[in-house]
């Protein structure tokens, strides 16, 4: 047995609780033949005495690892465990103390395995509305205009001309209310919207005021009207919100500046000697933007501020924050928030930007979810224009479900792409069915999908800011087809089988991506293939949504998704 | 290269901030021959452009695994790193993505792991005093009797007669109080106390009213005595702290009791059904106590009640609370309750009784050390009737030093025995040399030491209730060298360098068992052997503690403790 593979770590990814009795365990192996793979379980108090037994499944594999688990229903919810492997013929004990051949249950209090207690307030729940949401992402400026009365001098480029960094359209969220009944034609049902208060670049990530609507995008009341509309509509709006930095002309900012160590704000800011300098930059900023002074989220006061602005936009009616750089703000800053929010709110979520490794913020007391990052990059690998195998691409998308809980994992804010990233249409080569087969699998793939504004043309793009073109509201459809399998894909999320963190498996087959959902509202199964060598594969059962949208494309850019 | 064996966890033990401009990093590796072991890092915004790179060194291993660590002092604390390992001329990057022979640091934003901010707020603090601080622990009832004018009826047993576990010695605070200057002059400093108030046991962890001291025990203002003598003598005070359960006769309780789900205090309790029923102990309880029901933690106004208590705790001049079954309160409570206790008593600490895994309370929002019960069977292992190889408890060392950070390590309670396991003495078949060897290792390994009451004479005994026996204050110490020697030991912790987590290295040499401290104040070198066929070796420097206390024991159960 190889037992460097072999890992369990209490109250972690690896034991957690479901729901308020449901526990769930799972162990790491290495990929090799067991007799059995086995829990011996009992609560906490009783374990010496006596144990239960039961059989651990295999449920997922990576490059190096096998997985197993076994659920549990309890009455006690305080359970001690210890694993029992056998391989040819010997037993292997696996307990906090490690492995042995022989294990003294005598002595059990001081080394079995246990999950002290499910505590329901420390159970992470997945907001239901979530779960059957379909996110639009809007780049303000970008995406429609409405607003033909409003100052418009700033507005420095014609509408579908090209963009750069310093471009100004004109869009506004009248616009977007505007187009409220066309986003939900195509399937969405709920915004998640890039900045909007006051800020003087086109993407308002500076923030100087964080109450006061930017003019260029509108007033209070525009933005009321929006938030209403949607909601008449059964839509959920959620908000890019900036609490790791703000622009140099905030007023705190500015008082600093004035007035340095003898300022109010001083140490709501990060600032190395008595006064900052905004050309020495003598401060914490963002990324190597001088201009976007980070804000001090381990200062009481800062966090009082900063979270007071979270709970008004929650009272004015946005369902949730999706936080911009959430990975630098404080955890105990983003612990209060999350405790104050769900005390209020507890229907509203808290996504946070963080592309690395997330543990860390998805323990149940940060964040709900985040930024699909790492979801992403592997179907960019996948669809790009030099695919990595089918059976890679598996074993990562395994990986990144087994970092997280089932609840993290439905909660993950699923994408192609969005404003920080080139559009996928340009990572596939400029491939329509790539780009369909991908957001195929944003959407079978255990999470929220979320489809960045534009992406149903599709428009095309590379990196900021090539990827924040205007939309293109005198486009015609020539490929008819595109647009319709679009919204097959979008209309997927309906069905109850997506819903929920759990899948039932990811593996290859026969050189295709194939996802297995499965739960109480039946089973689908999705393929997906990315061109070469592929061979058809029995699929069982009623196709769904097939899309092969031009005739006999299935095995060259085909996704085929089959419901049982 | 064993890729099983390698492994690297951001925002974990394996990467933390020691200050709030250091942070240490860790990895993982199998038993084996590198060509060199490095970190290749930046601050995350220029790492795709240019790395610097630092060697990583190894400093401690296990039974499978070698561990290799670097410190970084930062001036911008926003860390991004691969790993890059060499072996028989090849090269491995490991990232977050695993191990690969090549890596594409165009992309590395996808990939590096990173440390993403070092939070001031984040980082675990060590409180300054538990550093020099010796605690001995008191079983009230046990230990002294100092009123002699109270209503004793309740005394059902002769000083110095049997225990069981309804017996009442007499014991009290007075008696504590009387005992302060000798409990001073063996060297302890911090006095640890089992709970006072109201219960009707001997040991007083079924509380029925948390504001009242037992009479048993004394007043109110007996306390306030014994916390204003203790501190005129530059002693620290915690106090056991029962917030798992109360007794069945708690006013709460006893009102669910009668008024079952219309009581305002039902949900205060696990209670299933409309009514408890103490017969058929139809609610949650400690183990199979049903006359200790267990509160709910995880209702809000539960959690205010018991807070509140605490902060009277502190404020009545507690320096900390022990927290009694730590492990089953609610996540979400001992976050609030630190959060609570902390801004108001930044130096005063939060200990938990957890037995097993600890790290999940461990990461700095929750408790700020455990009861180190795995240091203590690792002794009881080494120093008992059959010990186990020397090798083998450096191995469990490391491995219990490298599942939490230093600063929580600074801050484990460290201890041979307590009220609720037998008296070290007996795990040491009554072999005062092995019980002074381990008393040495609990003072010279990272944390708090903590003698219980008693050990000095020794008082033997098997687990609770035989554990308790009274303390023997006509005992006339034939053996007066073990006195000695004891106090020696517990002169240990005026050593510097005994101060703070960091330990140098954890080894076995020549069938002992090894432990190096070492810092800014010196370096301690520490030899422990359990008799039989070791050898003297050199011990360069001056001896500071020689605990052969009877000449020509060092090699059989001796320990030495070199300091140079």
């Amino acid at each position: 047995m190889n037992k460097y593979a072999i890992f369990h770590q209490p109250e972690s990814r690896y034991a957690y609780a479901l729901s308020d009795n449901k526990l769930r365990i799972i162990l790491r192996t290495a990929h090799e033949k067991f007799g059995s793979v086995e829990i011996l379980y009992n609560n906490k108090y009783d374990f010496t005495k006596h144990r239960n037994t039961a059989v651990m499944t295999k449920f997922a594999e990576t490059e190096l690892f096998d997985y197993y688990k076994a659920d549990f229903t309890l009455a006690d919810v305080r359970l001690a465990y210890v694993f029992l492997i056998s391989q040819n013929s010997k037993n292997y004990y696996y307990s906090e103390e490690g492995i042995s051949e022989s294990y003294d249950f005598e002595l059990a209090y001081y080394t079995f395995f246990q999950f002290p207690c499910i505590n329901g307030s420390d159970v992470m729940r997945v907001c239901d509305w979530t779960q059957s949401a379909v996110f639009y992402q809007i780049f303000i400026d970008r995406f429609a205009r409405g607003n033909f009365e409003k100052d418009d001098k700033y507005i420095n480029s014609e509408w579908n001309g090209g963009c750069d960094r310093y471009t100004f359209a004109g869009g506004d969220l009248k616009g977007i209310t505007g187009k409220l009944d066309y986003i939900k034609s195509i399937g969405a049902n709920a915004l998640y919207l890039t900045p909007i208060f006051a800020s003087d670049s086109n993407h308002k990530y500076n923030i100087t005021d964080y109450t006061a609507v930017d003019p260029q995008f509108g007033s209070q009341s525009d933005l009321e009207e929006l938030l209403k509309s949607a909601r008449e509509r059964g839509m959920r709006v959620i908000i890019d919100t900036v609490f790791n930095h703000c622009d140099q002309k905030h007023a705190f900012f500015q008082d600093v500046l004035k007035n340095g160590v003898k300022s109010r704000y001083y140490g709501w800011f990060f600032v190395d000697g008595d006064f900052p300098d905004t050309e020495k930059g003598n401060y914490a900023h963002f990324a190597d933007c001088k201009y976007m002074p980070k804000w001090n989220t381990n200062n009481p006061e800062t966090r009082r501020y900063l979270i007071d602005i979270a709970l008004k936009y929650l009272n004015d009616g946005f369902d949730g924050l999706r936080l911009d750089v959430a990975d630098e703000l404080s955890h105990s800053f983003l612990r209060q928030l999350r405790s104050e929010v769900k005390e209020k709110y507890p229907d509203k979520i808290l996504l946070g930007e963080v592309w690395h490794d997330n543990r860390h913020w998805l323990r149940g007391e940060q964040l709900d979810g985040v930024m699909n990052y790492k979801l992403q990059k592997i179907l960019a690998d996948y669809f790009g224009a030099v695919p990595i195998p089918a059976r890679r691409a598996a074993e990562r998308m395994n990986r990144l479900l087994l970092m997280n809980t089932e609840q993290a994992n439905a909660t993950a804010l699923n994408f192609l792409d969005n404003h920080d990233t080139p559009r996928f249409f340009r990572f596939t080569g400029g491939s329509k069915d790539k780009l369909l087969c991908a957001l195929c699998a944003v959407f079978v793939f255990p999470g929220i999908p979320c489809v960045f504004y534009g992406t149903e043309l599709p428009l095309d793009g590379a990196g900021d800011p090539d990827c924040r073109k205007t939309f293109d509201w005198t486009f015609k459809n020539s490929d008819g087809g595109f647009l319709n399998v679009f919204k097959a894909v979008l209309a997927l999320k309906k069905e109850g089988v997506l819903k929920g963190g759990a899948v039932k498996s990811v593996t290859a087959q026969n050189g295709m991506l194939v996802i297995v959902r499965e739960n109480e509202h039946g089973k689908i199964t999705a393929y997906f293939n990315t061109g070469g060598k592929s061979r058809i594969i029995e699929c069982g059962g009623s196709v769904l949504v097939s899309i092969n949208y031009k005739n006999n494309r299935l095995l060259n850019n085909g996704a085929l998704v089959v419901k049982v």
